[in-house]
């Protein structure tokens, strides 16, 4: 803002709001102001829950998830199949892959993927433990569900290697169409790869 | 989510933010990730300056604005012009206005516009500190810069009868071709304003 129309407690809401993911400063601005108007509803508890989630939130040293308690819930659930660990790259691909639903299984999140451009190397991902929960032993399966891009098939590539050691049944997730998806809108790889993965109707 | 991959102040936090203007489940769990990533630097602060917003905000007695001071920012700001005062809808309007920066006055917030179907009637709004403001002399001209709604011009018709007793000059926003717009996707009504308002060349 030009002048000053504010206070400063004000402005500087408005500007760390600008900062997340999906807000730019025009909807900050209605967010804040949205906040403002609901005080005790909204912008009270929110500053309770984020102060708490500040304090309490931590990395889960055993499979890189983000959680409140260290074990986090997903490693310390017993009705999780232990036997098998889906390796993400990302805490958002956990939460998402969840959401699907499908498989009651463990995670691993790398914290990210191998990128030599960027100086991202091994070391800079949680895959020493990830070799170490395999030789602890009880793993029969780890999924690969990196994302399809260049980066991910080379870090897939790279665990594959390194858990060769193993013995142990190291998969991917199917490409494919997407259900729901119109053939007219797809790329050439993925009717390519959903061609030759057909199955049995 | 289905099932349980975070701890409850997580789930709350993703819950809160879901409520924020612009911002669905999907986007509010990315902002919320967002958030955990950068604790230091934007989850603590957003607690502290939400904290100390909800504890400061409040509406100002003069003006309806909100601020962290009552009189807020703008009515004390001895450099704006007293006589002049420009009447809007809502908050959000003022900060429109002043980022506009086109005038310097003084403002006045009405906190909504008539609308009977609703059960707004003008003691819901700020009317009586407007005619108060008006019987505390010193003011040369109102601007009325209520939405261009059939409610914005009930509300305005209305404040000029209140005002009526008053010798001040009442005004409202020009109509006219938005600055950058193209004729052909303007509609009729305001095509005709512009028209009607022509101005020398």
């Amino acid at each position: 803002m030009s002048k000053r129309i504010a206070g400063p407690e004000i402005e500087r809401m408005i500007q760390l709001l600008a900062k997340l993911p999906g807000l730019g400063p025009r909807s900050a601005r209605r967010a804040a102001l949205h906040l403002i108007r609901k005080k005790e509803q909204l912008l009270a508890p929110l500053a309770a829950a984020f102060a708490e989630a500040a304090e309490k939130v931590r990395v889960c040293s055993i499979c890189g998830n983000v959680d409140t308690s260290d074990p986090c819930l997903v490693c310390t659930d017993p009705r999780r199949d232990a036997s098998m660990i889906i390796v993400v790259e990302d805490v958002a691909d956990l939460w998402a892959l969840e959401r699907a639903g499908a498989m009651n299984a463990r995670f691993h999140v790398l914290g990210g993927t191998l990128s030599p451009l960027d100086g991202i190397g091994p070391d800079d991902l949680n895959v020493k433990q990830l070799v170490d929960r395999m030789a602890a032993g009880g793993v029969k399966e780890i999924v690969l569900a990196v994302n399809a891009t260049v980066e991910g098939q080379t870090t897939a590539h790279y665990l594959t290697d390194q858990l060769s050691g193993f013995e142990v049944r190291i998969t991917r997730l199917a490409h494919g169409v997407p259900v729901g998806g119109e053939l007219d809108y797809l790329d050439e790889g993925t009717l390519a790869a959903a061609l030759k993965s057909r199955t049995v109707f």
